[in-house]
């Protein structure tokens, strides 16, 4: 079918290694962002609902993201994984943010269909400062099935870091909050590696929720959106369930600073409007950075339909019936991430989490 | 169901006499609370839309009770009453609002499984000013069925008052609207106790509208929220219905100039998504207060399913089965408020409503 | 049924020729309207997303259509046209929008039921620039059906321009945006009269999508919101079609810089949440300014339940059973209309649209 001028995205064959691309729709972040966010979300964190108009990294993540669909993922299947991911430099109402992208891997696949291109993906504010950077690898289409590209026989395949260091952490800034405006009277220094925090709340997806949010990004994957193209199940953007568990985490982390840095994650499973969803944090290492604030490096888990807190057994991999190790098909969310957690300073109102 | 540190919520029994606590996450509100409640609520108060950047008093409550939330009524099957609600100085977009509150009453039901605590509720924004205060009180979970509390054998339960005085109203500030900018031609003189205004509109309620709206505030109690919970019924905030039927009551009170006092407010019965709002208005009393606004008290009750101008027999109260009175199970709000209404300067636009 | 002050809306014997009446609800448009625009309609414009703060101008169509409906369409049964309507001033975030209308034709229809009103309108900033201008006809309900009014026989029917001239449309204002920030490689030179464009994407409506849309811009015609009114279908504003499909039309016309004059517009059939909608354009006239950019004259057609561009036959109108010539029943939207489109400074993004 030929779309004259508006046929669009990107297939397999298209992308250049190594050539800088500059993404569409520079936007601006305000108030209205984080409103919305909120609205959607649940998300409660006091330091991005004052009046100092701090915006949430998570926003910062979805705007990114959604700059690059366009050029990237518009015949994407899936999105296969993120790593390096760095907030580098905090977003305040009023920024405008713009994103550049380099292809650092290419490699076709042995069914000659999809490939798999790396990304390398560089937000910046309007002083052209690095708001946030990181590589994300997503299988793609190739336009032409028959014939095989260099990258079969020849694949580019970059080094990625298994994990952000606690040295690359960027450094603290901005107040620190108090317990009087978390509510939480935990700190750095009561959490332990091992430790797991089940996250109380329980959100149903409606279908305007995830269609809403997505669209605020504009992320325009049209899975998403038309019902005839997906049997009246379009697929939840990815970036929802992140967005919804992160947001439930507040409870049992209510004096986190916010995500600084991504070492991995996984979009597990798919989410569809009906899902409910819950999340639990399982804390893996904890870091003292010498400052006002420590690192916690956290496994988010986003689950559907149960509470795991109610299924002592439950497991995030299971094996399959062929005995091989997968994602539990509940599971729709596996983050591996740092936060900050401001230190010392610890109150403790009676009347706080109990 | 141990949640690690992500469990929460207080019971009866955390509730101490007298203390005075601060809520999480102080709120600033923007045009973006403004747009949302509007692209929710339908409200079309002039006063409210336009550059001057005053905030509707209406999201104003909900901002300070949703502050409340997680402190008092995460673990409350019900809001009981609000008494002596007063909303002191005007809010403007980019304050800030934060919230305190005192328990000034404790009792234990004679079932032992809850009590019910009354909450002196005191809103300020960044400057210390108060920009609401009342009471409310709720039925909160014990924690403990078996032991009873000091509560139960010695109740304190606090006097409050019927209702807010005319004398105690805030003093008027700002411009008034003109006929022009509210297209009504009603003003002070043309109200008299005794008289009911239907107003017109219905609005059938969408699972996201309540959700988004619900969130929009910040209130986390799961009951709103998970399908699971609540066998794919989840209730719906009592501050929703509030919002729509108060936006409703625009036709017929026009040149309103925002709610400033409530003496009383009841969630009669529960509403669920697939409900359609209507409202009407009683004029309880006219208050002249000697300057360029007169005071209305107002009943505004909200009812589902069904027109109530349509319907010369509706009645908002009835009698069961066994000849006690109760509500009128169709009413979702019942709400005796006071509203400024400017007198004089009143104009007659040919084409107002008709 | 008598609703006391709450009735309200006008019937075709209230509109009287030639006076000029004021509408209610002055409007600020912040960042808020836009940010909600973008997150139901999905509009990627980048002239509307950045830190300028310049307000696309379906938003201005909007807020000065919601600002007359409750003078002029609460008791209309259908919207039938627009003629001339010019978006004169650009509107940025902080303008604060009022409008006024004058009944300029009247014609009783021969049934005695309804009338037609053709109503010019006039949305001004705060400064009384005007900001949109034009004329829509509206079919309204008589109060009395028994009892004719001097339009039906003597029917007073205005002189409407059949389109708004090259020549008359408002002189270019602002920065030209550049390929980086639309990611378009299409300029004014690149399109011919006779081509057609299929815009890709689908989006399904869901109910909080259109009726939040409707209740945004104060439009507060029960029809849209009513389940119990309209057999748990309520009519979508016919606003939200147009706004979904001009948003939809940005593939392939990425570097326009926003609708300046609409020509005439259908409402050609009703949408329903549920439906899918589809959008293509084709290309009536090109028209050079001699300046930096050239005007195009696009025909933007809306379908819903079937994407147009897999149908080499799709028809915008049709032949019905008694050989009368009428619209596609699966057309929502047949808007003729210019925009302005950059020259020159093309370049050619080598992974832009394919």
């Amino acid at each position: 079918m030929n779309h004259g001028k508006g046929g669009l995205g990107n297939f397999f064959e298209d992308f250049e290694l190594d050539r800088e691309l500059v993404c569409a729709t520079p936007r601006v972040v305000t108030s209205a962002e984080t409103t919305l966010h909120i609205a959607i979300t649940n998300d409660r964190s006091p330091r991005f609902c004052n009046a100092e108009g701090r915006v949430n990294p998570i926003i910062v993540f979805h705007v990114v993201i959604g700059q690059t669909v366009r050029m990237v993922s518009l015949n994407s299947p899936a999105n296969l994984g993120y790593a390096g991911m760095i907030w580098k430099t905090p977003v305040f109402h009023g920024d405008e943010i713009s994103t550049r992208i380099r292809i650092v891997g290419l490699k076709e696949n042995s069914n000659g269909k999809t490939g798999i291109a790396w990304v390398e993906t560089t937000g910046r504010n309007q002083r052209g400062e690095i708001v946030l950077q990181y590589t994300r690898w997503v299988m793609v289409r190739k336009r032409d099935v028959a014939t095989p590209t260099p990258y079969l026989d020849a694949p580019v395949v970059p080094e990625l870091p298994a994990q952000v260091q606690a040295s690359e952490l960027p450094p603290w800034s901005g107040a620190l909050t108090t317990t009087d405006q978390t509510g939480g009277r935990f700190f750095f220094e009561d959490y332990a590696a091992g430790e797991r925090i089940y996250h109380f709340d329980g959100m149903t997806v409606n279908h305007t929720d995830h269609t809403s949010y997505t669209r605020l990004w504009q992320n325009s994957a049209k899975v998403h959106f038309d019902h005839l193209l997906t049997n009246g199940r379009p697929l939840v953007y990815g970036g929802f369930p992140l967005a919804v568990s992160y947001a439930m985490a507040f409870n049992g982390l209510e004096n986190r600073s916010g995500i600084v840095a991504m070492n991995s994650g996984a979009h597990a499973n798919p989410t569809y409007a009906g899902t409910t969803l819950y999340a639990y944090s399982d804390v893996l290492e904890v870091h003292d950075l010498g400052g006002p604030v420590g690192a916690l490096r956290l496994r988010l888990v986003g689950v559907k339909d149960g509470n795991p807190a109610d299924e002592p057994d439950f497991a995030r991999r299971i094996r399959d019936e062929n005995a091989r190790e997968r994602y539990n098909p509940r599971v729709v969310l596996d983050l591996d991430y740092w936060e900050l957690m401001p230190k010392c300073g610890r109150g403790s109102p009676s009347m706080g989490p109990g």
